[in-house]
C-alpha cells in the first residue's frame, strides 16, 4: 500500500468544503448536469424515503434498448470502479497483466484481494500506441487470469480495436473499461461480451453526475449471477437511478456532447501545441496527456495553475508516466482559453 | 440461490415507477425525510457534478464526534448492507453462525463467498429472545470464524446486552449490526470494538434516507485499513454525504424519533393486541413481529390489506419464521390506526 492512488477531482478543502475551481482534473463533461437529470432529481429526490428499486426496472429497461444488451447480462454499479473490486472478489484472478500507464483502480482492486499485477508498458516513443501483436505474444506465452484494458486508455488516449480485444480473448479474459466510449461514436466492445469478454462502462463522465455514481457491466450471463449475487441490490442509489434514466433518454445532450468535443478537441490540441516545449499527444475523447521538458517544469505549472484556482492533473503517481506528464480534461472554450492564457503567461 | 432473499419496500410496479403505498414492510422512521436534509439536498444537488469527497472529510469528523469514535476505526458505507459484502470479501471467513430469524443479508453475503452457513434458532417459545448461555456453549464447542448478531434484531427484536457481546467476542469474532440502534437511546456496542468486535450502523433508517444509501462501520484500525482498500474511494455518493452531516447535527430530528416512537410504540402494540388471533411479540425498535394462527389467514391478511394500498412485510422468506408471522413496521398514529381499522374489518 505504499503506491499513491490519489485521483483527478480534488476539489474539496481540509474542511470537506467544495471550493470553487476550475477543474481540468477530473475528466468529466463540461457541458454540466443535463437539465433533464437536474429536472429529475428535483421531481424525485422526496422518492429518497424508499429504498432504491431493487429490479432497476426502469433503468435497466432503458440500458437495455439504448445499448442493444440482454437484461440477463446487466451489472448495474454504483460507479464504473465498483465493477473491478466485484470482478475480483468473484473471479479471485491470480495474475493480471494491464497495459500500463493507465487508471490504477485496475490495480488497486488486484492488490486488494492479493493478486500479482505485470504491467505491459505502453511506450512513449510509440505516442503510447498499444502494441497489439506483442501483447498477443505475451498473453500466449505466459498465464494471465485476466487483462483490464481501457479503451479509450485513460490517460494516454488510446485505442485498441474490437478485433484485437476478440483476438485477445481467445487465449485470456479480457476485462474492457468503456468508461469514456460514449464521448465518440464509435464501435464498442459490448457486442463482443461472451465468457471470455466483460466490458464496463461509466455513465458518470458523459453525464457529468460522479457525484451521483453510475455505471454498468455487460457480461456472460452466468458471470452476470454471480456478480449480482455478490454484492447487495440496493448499490445503485435511487437518484442515481432516477438520473440515468432521464440522461439515457436524452439524446440532444449527447449529441451537443459529440459536437462539443469533436470541435473543442482539435482546438484546444492545436492551443496547447503552441505552448513552448510542451509535447502534445493526440486524444480520441474528452482528455489529452501532455508533457513538460522537466518534472521542475510541470511540478511548477501544477502550482501556479493552483493558485489561480485551476487544477489538473499530475501524472507523477501512474505507472509508466512520471511528474513531466499532465493529463488535461477537455472543457469549453472559454476555460480552455483560460488555462492556455495562464500558462503562456508563467512558462519562458 | 433458491433461498427467496426478497425485502420489504417494494412499493415499485412492473414498470418501476414507485406507487403510493402507506409501507409497513420497511422499516423507515415515519417522521420521514427530516427538513435539515430537505434543505441540505436542494443547496447541494449541483454539487453531483463532482466526484464525492474520497476522505469524506465532513461525514467522517461528524461521525467521530457524534459517536465518539476515532476516524481511524471508521468504514463509510453505500448503506450498511454493503458492510457484510465487505467483510465477507475481506476476512473470508469459512463457517459463520447466525442466530435466526434475522436479516438475510448476513447469509446472502456469507454464501457470495461460499461460506458455511449455520444457524441458531430463536425459539418462538422463548419469545426469540437470545439464549446467551446456549449460544456461548455453542461457539466455545465449535469453531466459528464468526458470528453476526442483530442487536436489536429484525425481525425479533430480541436485543442482546453489550456484556453478552463481549463475552462471546472471548471465543469468536463478532459482527454486531446495529442499524435500529438510534432509534433508542441504549448503550451500543461500539465503545466495545477491538479486533474481535465489529459494529455496523445504518443512518438510512433512522434518517428515512434509505434511497440514498448511507451507513457506517466501526471496527480494529487494521481491519478498517483492509476494508477500506478493498472497494473504491467513492463508495458514498456525494447527497449521502451531505445528507449525512446535515442529518447528524439535526438534534431535535433525533429527540422527536424517540419520543414518537416511546409513545408509538405502546400504542400500536396495544392496539394490536386488540385483534383477534392475533400474537403480538414485544418490540424494542421501529418495527413489530405479530403471528396468526395460520398461514391462510396471515396471507389473506397480506393481500387485503395490498389491495387498499398498504404493504406488511410476510416473514414467509425469514429462516426460523413462515408465513403465519407478520412484521409491521410502527408508523405514525393516523398510519397505524388505518392499518388497526383495516385489519379488524375482514379479520373475523
Amino acid at each position: 500500500m505504499q503506491r499513491n492512488f490519489q485521483h483527478g477531482g480534488q476539489v474539496y478543502d481540509a474542511t470537506g468544503q467544495a471550493n470553487f475551481f476550475m477543474d481540468f482534473s477530473a475528466n468529466i463533461n463540461p457541458l454540466g448536469l443535463p437539465d433533464s437529470v437536474r429536472r429529475t432529481i428535483l421531481e424525485n429526490f422526496e422518492g429518497v424515503v424508499n429504498y432504491p428499486d431493487p429490479n432497476a426496472t426502469e433503468l435497466k429497461n432503458i440500458l437495455a434498448a439504448r445499448y442493444e444488451i440482454p437484461q440477463k447480462n446487466l451489472v448495474l454499479l454504483n460507479g464504473a470502479a465498483e465493477f473491478f473490486y466485484l470482478y475480483c472478489n468473484v473471479e479471485r484472478p491470480k495474475k493480471i497483466l494491464i497495459p500500463v500507464p493507465s487508471f490504477s483502480e485496475y490495480e488497486r482492486a488486484a492488490w486488494a484481494i492479493g493478486a500479482d499485477v505485470e504491467y505491459f508498458f505502453l511506450r512513449e516513443e510509440d505516442e503510447f500506441i498499444f502494441d497489439e501483436k506483442k501483447f498477443f505474444e505475451k498473453v500466449t506465452a505466459e498465464k494471465f487470469d485476466c487483462v483490464i484494458i481501457g479503451r479509450p486508455n485513460n490517460p494516454t488516449g488510446n485505442l485498441i480495436s474490437v478485433d484485437a480485444v476478440k483476438k485477445i480473448s481467445e487465449v485470456v479474459n479480457v476485462v474492457v473499461d468503456e468508461s469514456f466510449i460514449d464521448f465518440l461514436p464509435i464501435e464498442s466492445a459490448r457486442a463482443a461480451v461472451n465468457k471470455k469478454i466483460s466490458v464496463v462502462q461509466s455513465l458518470t463522465k458523459i453525464f457529468a453526475i460522479p457525484g451521483l455514481r453510475l455505471g454498468f457491466a455487460v457480461v456472460d450471463e452466468i458471470l452476470a449471477e454471480r456478480l449480482n449475487f455478490a454484492k447487495d441490490v440496493w448499490n445503485v442509489n435511487f437518484l442515481a437511478q432516477k438520473a440515468g434514466v432521464a440522461a439515457l433518454a436524452d439524446e440532444k445532450f449527447l449529441h451537443s456532447t459529440r459536437l462539443w468535443l469533436d470541435e473543442e478537441k482539435k482546438y484546444f490540441t492545436a492551443r496547447l501545441r503552441e505552448l513552448p516545449e510542451v509535447k502534445v499527444f493526440e486524444p480520441t475523447v474528452n482528455f489529452v496527456l501532455i508533457k513538460f521538458s522537466s518534472s521542475d517544469v510541470a511540478n511548477f505549472v501544477v502550482e501556479k495553475l493552483r493558485a489561480e484556482k485551476i487544477l489538473v492533473r499530475s501524472c507523477g503517481n501512474f505507472v509508466g508516466l512520471d511528474e513531466r506528464f499532465l493529463r488535461l480534461a477537455i472543457k469549453r472554450r472559454h476555460e480552455n482559453n483560460f488555462l492556455i492564457d495562464a500558462m503562456k503567461n508563467f512558462l519562458p
